[in-house]
């Protein structure tokens, strides 16, 4: 992966990231394809008509339906959902925290039930890789041990052990990314879909892994830290080709957590790119590009999107409000998106109101192009040193909401 | 409306028909769209993926949701949908009918209660040819007296009454259609969305609307013959612009309605178009065309699709099958849709699986696109005087399903 660092402004920065599967500049936000797919839109709409260089997909997901092995197969997650542009997986380890009531910590990994069937799967530092490695990801993550906020001291501190530990055996695949023993992998996983061509296909394929760590540590500044500290000191003649700031966003204040990026940012190392996870709103995003945060992903504006909350640049609009039934404007007359170019908030009120189908993906392309429009303002404003300046004016506005 | 018949294979008939806004080959098939909407789908994916030149809306959705008032106020079902060429509208009756149990016939219309909250109203022939004036229809159905199959002596008679009655209460619309007094109009619906540029919206819309009346009489030849010379005999100096086959697919043996259409559509006029309403599967199509019929709707292609069964040109396929989970091949690797260029079987399976939205979309373009390709491949074929060897065919592929 190559990190090019093109501009800065303070401490919001503007760089160009080369994967095997494309180039992107950042500030950038992932929109999210948990299962393989962004809800309600497909891969011609992510890069046709979304632009968009680089999605995010769900190793819990995929791993459990339709299988990482399967995934691989087809030639990866890029040709298995023909997004053939670069994908960044999460560990699995937040869904398999998340999504059961009956997942276990231990110290070399997390026990977990499948949602989907209820049969019992573990995720180690090294399977949750392997398993990224079969599905071909360009960016994947390491297993950490996440904690929901509030947390006691007793469980922070575990949850720091366990993700530096953690983060160390993941980099150890490094090693054997780049030296795979595809027989002894196959063995391993027992692969009920081998097929004669398999090891064939999963070589046809561009492939440079690359190996983010994650940082928790609560909205505490020492335990973040701590945590930076003990996972850089893990580092060898192989360094992580990104830093990630996990844990945020999971019920603390706001203002916690953006207070937790403007005293961890400036320590993270300035040469590879920093990544917040599951963030966040318009606002959130803003605030961390000034914090010198790279990159983003997040759920809200396809969720939002179905439930009728629309991102414009005066705030945001309630689809399904009353006053939208004979409104003959756009969403947002300014947006050049697929939606606003073409229907009026009339007709998607009515979409919505009539429950059809049709209004998911329509509402969804209008809040991903918000979001990744942003995205693009903001590398403006900071390659013409005016990010304070946008800064000011976003501020601004989104108070207006 | 103009009616061009082009060529003649036996029964079999190929026209152009040209309306205000499209000019379309006959057989046609009209996608089926509710509510102002082909489900999972929207205006651009039905012109420019599908290429469909006419689609069909209910008007007893569009009236009770969001209002043909609202819908004329934003230029007919062409600027509200964004869908500019042909639309056909039903008169609501089957609707008002099939949707409620409160249904009550009266002998000038019918009184329903919205499925939606619950509130009286009442068709008669002179008021859903008004609203489809103000969705501005291109083919305007009249207000029919549908029974179920099978149905009593009685009822069948009851229904060629009204249906009769009806169809020469409509045919006044023409006149009025011509003059329309939209002050009166408005007064009379008193609609509350009401808009000072409203009139002059209705009348900037290409306009030019045809009624066609809808022959009813079970599967009796002598009542389908009755009701046909009693519609023809209420024509004075203006005609219907076409005939419709109505009441048939609701509940018959398949062999009952091929039966019908045999003995019915060689008494029809010839220079008009032939619509049976409602039908079907493809080997209806193809039996309907062989008989004469010019113009079919369903929503089997969207609802199947839906339902994960896709028309192929080797018979239905059923992608939530196991055997797709790893099935490499596009739906039909014959197919040229959007969805068979881009997709294997496997992920479509996958997002079946896996509840994504993406795949209604997905899976209703394949379907139409058969269904569409379906009536082009039947126009060469009737054109090239071979439409009893793609019959044979068709009937031979068909029968392996």
């Amino acid at each position: 992966m190559e990190f090019k660092l093109q501009f800065t402004d303070e401490n919001a920065r503007c760089a160009q990231i080369t994967t095997a599967h494309s180039t992107f500049s950042t500030p950038c936000f992932m929109p999210v394809g948990t299962q393989a797919c962004v809800k309600a839109l497909d891969a011609i709409d992510m890069k046709e008509s979304l632009g968009a260089k680089i999605i995010l997909a769900n190793t819990y997901h995929t791993y459990l339906r339709p299988g990482a092995n399967l995934i691989a197969e087809f030639g990866g997650l890029h040709n298995y959902t023909k997004y053939d542009l670069s994908f960044l997986t999460d560990s699995g380890g937040f869904q398999a925290f998340s999504l059961n009531s009956n997942t276990k910590h231990e110290e070399d990994g997390i026990i977990f039930k499948s949602h989907i069937d209820g049969s019992k799967h573990k995720f180690t530092p090294f399977s949750v890789l392997k398993t990224q490695y079969l599905l071909n990801s360009d960016i994947c993550m390491v297993l950490d041990d996440l904690c929901a906020l509030p947390a006691s001291e007793e469980r922070i501190k575990a949850s720091l052990k366990r993700t530096i530990l953690w983060a160390k055996e993941s980099l150890k695949m490094k090693d054997e990314f780049l030296n795979i023993d595809e027989d002894a992998l196959l063995k391993k996983y027992s692969y009920e879909l081998y097929k004669s061509d398999f090891k064939q296909k999963i070589k046809a394929q561009k492939r440079e892994q690359n190996i983010f760590a994650i940082v928790q540590g609560a909205t505490d500044k020492n335990y973040r830290k701590e945590c930076l500290e003990g996972i850089l000191s893990c580092e060898n003649k192989h360094k992580f080709d990104g830093l990630a700031i996990g844990g945020l966003s999971v019920g603390e204040e706001n203002i916690l957590m953006y207070e937790t990026l403007e005293n961890l940012c400036p320590l993270m190392p300035k040469d590879r790119p920093r990544y917040l996870m599951g963030v966040g709103t318009p606002l959130d995003l803003v605030v961390g590009v000034k914090n010198g945060v790279d990159m983003f992903d997040c759920v809200m504006p396809t969720r939002n999107a179905r439930n009728a909350t629309l991102f414009t640049s005066f705030g945001k609009l309630n689809i399904k409000a009353a006053s939208m039934k004979d409104d003959e404007n756009a969403i947002d007359n300014n947006c050049s998106c697929y939606t606003c170019k073409n229907y009026s908030r009339a007709y998607l009120h009515h979409l919505f109101k009539a429950k059809e189908i049709t209004f998911f993906r329509l509402a969804s392309l209008h809040n991903l192009h918000y979001y990744l429009t942003l995205m693009k303002d903001i590398q403006e404003a900071i390659k013409q040193k005016r990010f304070k300046e946008f800064y000011n004016e976003f501020i601004k506005i989104y108070k207006l909401i």
